[in-house]
Formats: C-alpha cells, sequence, structure tokens
C-alpha cells in the first residue's frame, strides 16, 4: 500500500497510526500541502478534493477521506480492530470522533485558513484565533462524549478511532497554543497514546517529509 | 425512538431519510437552530456539541452525529443497509459521502456563519459567496467520486449514503443560489432522490417544525 501524507496533516497521522497499529506494510508518500502538490494534476486524479491522505492498495484502487479509510480497514478485516464490534459502543466512539473529525478538523483546515487570510483579508492572529475557538468547543463536547474513567477514551486496553482523532487533534492544540487546562483528561490520555511506539512512529516529526 | 431535528439542518434530513427508508417509527422532536435551543442545557446534556440531529432510542441510550447514527442504523441491522457490505465499495461510498459530511458541510454550519457574519463582521452576501465555494469545490469532487452512469450516485437500484448526503446538501444549494449548470448528473440524481417518497417526506418543508 502507498499512503499518500503530509506529515503535518492530522487526518493523515490518523491513517499512519491506524497503519502503524496494524501493522500493515506500506510507503509514505509526501505531499506538500504547502507548496500546492495538492492541486497539482496527478494527485487530484487520485483524490478529486485535493486533500491527505490518500491510500492507494497493490492492485490500484484507490481510497480517500481519513474516516473512510480508518472504517475500511477495520472492514478489511486488519486487526487489531480499531472500533468497537458492539454496534452501540460502535456508535459511541464514532459519535465523539465525529465530533473532531467533522466540528473541529474541517473548519480549521489549510485550505479553509486561506480563504480567511486571503480572500477575506484577516490576519494570521485573527486565523490562530478562529482554530482555538473550534478546538476549543470540539474538546468541550468530546471530553463529555467519551466514557468517564477509561485510561484511552472508551476502553483501558488499547486505543480506538476516537483516541487517533483526539492525538491528531492535540498536534494541532499544541502547535497553535489552545490553552490545555480545561482538559487535563484530554491531556492524559494523549500523553498515554504518545507512548504507544505505533502512534509515535505516526507523528509529524517522525514523517519522511518532516521539516 | 426521537429523532431531535431541524427542518432545515441537512444532517438532520440525512437520518431523517434514513429512519424513512428503513420504515423504522420515530418522533420527531423540533430544536429551533435559530432561536438557540441547541444551546440550552437540557439540550446540551443530550448532545454537548449542540448540535442535530440527535438520536434517543428507547431505553434511553443517546446516539449524536448523523454519520455515526447512519452507521448505527446499518450496524443494528434495520434494513435496507444504506452501505454496501463489500468493504472496497463501502469505503468508496463513504469516501464521496465524506466529501459533503466533512468538506462541505462543517464549514458552512449555522455556527461557522454566525462566526464570520458576528465576529468578523462580515456581509450576508460575504457569507454567501463563502458557502458556495465549499458547495461548488465539494460537489466538484463529489461528481468524480461517484460511479460514472450509475442512476443514484453508486448503483441503479437505491439510494446509499452518498445518495442521503447529496440531496441533503442540495437543499442547501438551492437554498443559497449555488450555480448547478456545472452539476448536471448530480441535479438529475437529485431529482430522482427527492421522488422517493420516504426522502420527500424527510425534506424540510415537510416537517412539523417548518416556517
Amino acid at each position: 500500500m502507498k499512503l499518500y501524507s503530509y506529515w503535518r496533516s492530522t487526518t493523515s497521522f490518523r491513517v499512519r497510526a491506524a497503519l502503524n497499529i496494524k501493522d500493515i506494510p506500506h510507503e509514505i508518500v509526501p505531499v506538500n500541502l504547502v507548496e500546492g502538490e495538492q492541486r497539482a494534476a496527478p494527485y487530484l486524479a487520485l483524490n478529486p478534493i485535493g486533500g491527505v491522505p490518500t491510500l492507494v492498495l497493490d492492485d490500484g484502487t484507490v481510497l480517500t477521506q481519513s474516516m473512510a479509510i480508518l472504517d475500511w480497514l477495520d472492514a478489511a478485516g486488519f486487526l487489531p480492530r480499531l472500533m468497537p464490534e458492539d454496534p452501540i459502543a460502535r456508535a459511541r466512539v464514532l459519535g465523539a470522533a465525529f465530533v473532531i473529525a467533522c466540528d473541529i478538523h474541517p473548519v480549521n483546515n489549510l485550505k479553509v485558513l486561506n480563504y480567511l487570510k486571503e480572500r477575506l483579508g484577516h490576519s494570521q492572529d485573527e486565523a490562530v484565533a478562529w482554530m482555538r475557538h473550534w478546538m476549543h468547543e470540539g474538546f468541550t463536547a468530546f471530553n463529555e462524549l467519551i466514557e468517564p474513567g477509561a485510561r484511552f477514551c472508551f476502553n483501558d486496553e488499547a486505543p480506538d478511532v476516537a483516541d487517533l482523532c483526539l492525538a491528531g487533534q492535540m498536534i494541532n492544540a499544541r502547535r497553535w497554543g489552545l490553552d490545555l487546562a480545561p482538559f487535563p483528561r484530554l491531556v492524559e490520555i494523549d500523553e498515554r497514546l504518545r507512548k504507544i511506539p505505533a502512534i509515535a512512529q505516526a507523528m509529524p516529526e517522525a514523517q519522511p517529509d518532516a521539516m
């Protein structure tokens, strides 16, 4: 498999971590979002929205959207599972994960920030305030939705997709200086997650395109 | 079941249509987003991000996030399925659905538009241009990701979650005057979808809280 990925992309991170946890051999193909490689014709032919990640299977099948790829990795039988088998437990994990995947991340995406700055004339400070606003609001809800008292977001044994979404979003929270004081449990879970080698190896600084 | 829903919410629409297609008895509980009912304490206790829809099962279990609820409705065995059983086919349907659920909808959410207008001082015209931009970009990609030549987005027989996301987003596209000329296939699929009684009954104008 080939994973098209950008080192600082938190959606790429989710899939990198899942591939590592499931011990699936793969090649990382860097896509430089800052230089606009995601909008070049060869990449758009793979991923028409021009985002990362994209997973290309050995038979050439192309899968896009991190949450669809995570779903596929479980559906295709790669172990360990990252979503519970029980439908209600699964719905709760996904309900929390989508707070990050839908309510936080898309609104803070690079292309959205570029629109704010380039087309609407906002400063970097205003863009950072925007990002912090959605992270604060989303983390507040996420914190309510996860299982009280568990070592990870929902269980004591191993991370699931809610944990991968959290660990990814925490990369951006630290990068953009979100005040994490209101979220001690999220900080604690994130520290636990970053000690897992499969997750540490998915972090931005461990990527071949890290700068 | 009780579905907390707002008539014009396209994420509520997705779940209303799924409940109708699966013929699941349910009560619609309107949440008036314009009057801020989603930020009142009783509703936040159910859905801490303050969004719609929320599905409350007869035993009191609370499910949030439209894409997690759609996933649960299939996982729990309600028929007909709205996602293919084959993992690759499922990943392709979800990959398209998430272009709408992640790349378009969250960026055009009421709370994001309110931030643009109230905190950043943008006009309604600038907010509408913003919405049209993300819809145009997302529909362009969605159109590339769906199955060429099928009657619906991916098959000839029946709608799936990509179709429900499309029909919901088309409500907003028409409301905000997106130029649909570049998307004749999406218009055609949407017309076909709106003729299905279960989908027609999920439309905003058929809701108890329609104004």
